[in-house]
């Protein structure tokens, strides 16, 4: 520190210090808490007596520039606001990375919104139309009913217990072993892999998924900092040799795989693929985080055991269920069903993230799913899907130059057209109110730009067809 | 790499090769992925053929121990698994630190677990029997009329728009200034809390708060690996002075405040003390993150402005608010109220999150609210609670050794027993049957070790005195 003391001046030189090292630190060139030279020493550099500094020392504490530690020293104080200022935080100067990267893969800020009137194919929430209202209402009253008062005070992590149970019974039926396994509630499917990801890895991590896959899932992984890499799928999902060759390349923590109605593609694995890839992941010890989303949805054909079944009695796979596609998204309830000791962690980690999961919506959802409401409304929705998932293959058919569709489940299809960049076509259809998910958000490495997910839960058959021509219109534009 | 090769040996030089080197890769002497010397290489320091090592090499491939990148070289494979073995994961040896850290600050797995017929004074949850079930049926029964199947789909990160509209009501009704605030509905006050740790603070950042405080605060700042410094209080909140020289020492990232009905303390910061405070966190330039969590459970007295309305139109208070401790805790609704920019970004953290918290409840509480339930149940459990507080008291002032009493509201009254060890006491007392909070618990920093917080809130009058005369009865042996 050092600046130029003017003897001939009229202002007082303990008044010259005092104004040199005030500008120093309101315009940041001495930040706070930084070491200012002892008086002695700056007495020396200045060529002024020690007393002179000590004096314009004493002003600068007074008007709180700087503080004094005993035996340590004087150092720059923070800045101070004045109390008739208005004192106006930046935020955006406060957020950390974390926000920031939350931020920008934030597809719902980011992707271009729905507008009212509009046809949008790019939402994957269930018709609403389709939940039986009276059955919620029975629910609720038979839980109240039972636990009336208690339900409604604080739970367990782990969650609602009947709810537990039912679901153990539910993982039992799709062909689990549930020696040593346990189940946690979670809020839906993102929490679950949140949770997941929280416990067992570390930025920098190696992980595998499908390319493409799940979005928010690319997103949460991505937010972890972890290393994703993406294995290649055929039409009948992932691809076993090119897991193979990518497993070879280094130590993955975890896989992340949707081996049933995967989103994007609407892709299930065959029971023999499964065991094929179960056994080199096993070969590889490399543990596996099903996701089981939309598990039950299959409209036509026979249901395939889920890897967690494959893995049969061993503990290396996490499968993570919910309902969340099917039955009230907005309770927000999911699962995780695994190893006994990795559920018992889980609960501690649940617990200082949020305590528990809504007893509330777990008692309604237990009474519905266990009245047989839930079969019923199974029944009910996967021919009503699994019509409108042909109706729309047949429209993209007539309208799209499609180059191929896949989707034999859920409530969407997923399709690659002949050279045309989906973005550029999504920018037109928006202006003439049609929006669906351009393919490329689903990759993790080599998107295809030719792709993209319809959607049909929530749209008529009118809408459909109105909807896919328009989309067929601006294809012929290219 | 070097071992030994017996020439003399009627083992082909190829297979000793090939023993040795499988050997070094199951002891774990060559790691994953490390690299092998070339062919040629390991033939000159073995003073063998290049083609001998060829030979040892392919078998080495073909049975998986190593593998070959074109044109890079020779690496050692991850271990195999047989397929015929059981895949046991070791799912403690997979836990990251953090896991870990929740499990050891996890209160519900160390701490001396409730049994049935014990008498508690351990849980600060509200006392269910109070609750009012039919007010809460028809909260149920009018949402369902009115929003139906639509609130059972997905809805925003923000929350539920009617409920957001009543508690910005609210905010105002208990002083806040709404211009350019905003509200996001959280599952409860810990993922309020945490939200705004994830987006604000990294590792190694300097926090403040009163010493002692709420314990699953303590937690979250933890697991943040924040750097937490605990400002002393007196009988009327946290001393201003104190924290003029706390605040003086570094620059802090926040501050966490109880301004009302402090946990454990249940001390309530009077007007003047908290503009005072207020008035220092502004010179200093530190936002505050303020816990109203029982903003509305004081008893007797008239309410005390928050610290979000001293801040007046000034963007430098978080307010985190929640009924958990009043209303419904099962339900986990709690909210942030603050700068929108703010606001903003969290909803892009949460989304990332779980999407968001249920609309089922959020629209059962928005009917419950504004039917005007809350203010009859309010003011019903004020006198409830009210008249058991000054009831524990009394018994505390009879049968305990008491030096300091404090809790004017809230649902618990904090002790400083005369040199009693609460831990021990908690030790003595658990095997009569009697459980509570030891005070250390709350402390960042030179914890009481005769402290302890007594909840009175689910205990009827006859456990408060058989609860508290056992107490009594173990002090008197110390």
């Amino acid at each position: 520190m050092f600046f130029h003391i003017n003897t001939d001046s009229e202002k007082p030189i303990y008044i010259q210090i005092f104004d040199a090292i005030k500008e120093m630190i309101e315009t940041n060139m001495l930040p706070a808490h930084s070491k200012l030279p002892s008086t002695r020493e700056m007495g020396r550099l200045l060529g002024v007596s020690r007393s002179t500094v000590i004096t314009a020392f004493e002003c600068l504490e007074s008007s709180g520039f700087i503080y004094t530690l005993n035996g340590k020293g004087t150092f720059v104080s923070p800045k101070k606001i004045k109390l008739n200022n208005e004192w106006n935080i930046d935020w955006k100067e406060k957020f950390n990375q974390y926000a920031y990267d939350t931020e920008d893969l934030d597809l719902m800020k980011n992707g271009m919104p729905y507008k009212k009137g509009m046809i949008s194919f790019k939402s994957i929430a269930p018709d609403e139309n389709l939940f039986d209202i009276d059955e919620i209402k029975r629910s609720f009253m038979d839980l109240m009913g039972v636990e009336g008062n208690k339900i409604l005070n604080y739970g367990y992590a782990k969650g609602y217990r009947p709810l537990i149970n039912f679901i153990m019974e539910y993982m039992k039926k799709i062909g689990a072993a549930l020696e040593n396994k346990s189940v946690i509630i979670t809020n839906g499917f993102t929490e679950g892999f949140d949770l997941v990801l929280d416990s067992l890895t570390s930025a920098g991590d190696k992980v595998l998924c499908e390319n493409p896959t799940h979005n928010t899932a690319i997103k949460q992984m991505r937010l972890h900092g972890l290393d994703i890499h993406g294995v290649n799928m055929d039409e009948n999902g992932m691809d076993v040799s090119a897991l193979e060759s990518e497993l070879l390349k280094c130590q993955f923590k975890l896989a992340y795989l949707i081996p049933s109605y995967h989103n994007p593609t609407g892709i299930s694995i065959s029971y023999d693929r499964r065991k094929e890839l179960y056994d080199v992941f096993k070969q590889h010890n490399v543990p596996i985080v099903e996701d089981g989303f939309s598990e039950e949805l299959q409209h036509h054909s026979s249901h395939i055991a889920p890897m967690v079944a494959v893995s049969g009695k061993e503990n290396s796979v996490i499968y993570i269920g919910s309902f969340s596609k099917i039955l009230f998204p907005g309770m927000r309830i999911g699962w995780i069903f695994g190893d006994e000791v990795l559920i018992d962690m889980l609960q501690s980690v649940k617990r200082a993230k949020n305590i528990h999961t809504s007893f509330l919506d777990q008692g309604i959802l237990y009474h519905y799913m266990q009245s047989g409401s839930y079969e019923k409304y199974i029944k009910k929705i996967r021919n009503i899907y699994g019509d409108k998932c042909q109706y729309t293959i047949k429209l993209i058919k007539k309208y799209l130059p499609w180059e191929y569709i896949s989707g034999e489940g859920g409530l969407y299809v997923f399709i690659k057209l002949k050279n045309i960049d989906s973005h550029k076509l999504l920018e037109n259809c928006y202006k003439r109110g049609v929006l669906f998910m351009p393919g490329d958000v689903f990759y993790v490495e080599n998107p295809a730009k030719n792709a993209l997910r319809l959607s049909f839960s929530r749209n008529s058959y009118e809408e459909l067809e109105k909807g896919i021509k328009i989309i067929g219109e601006e294809c012929m534009k290219f």
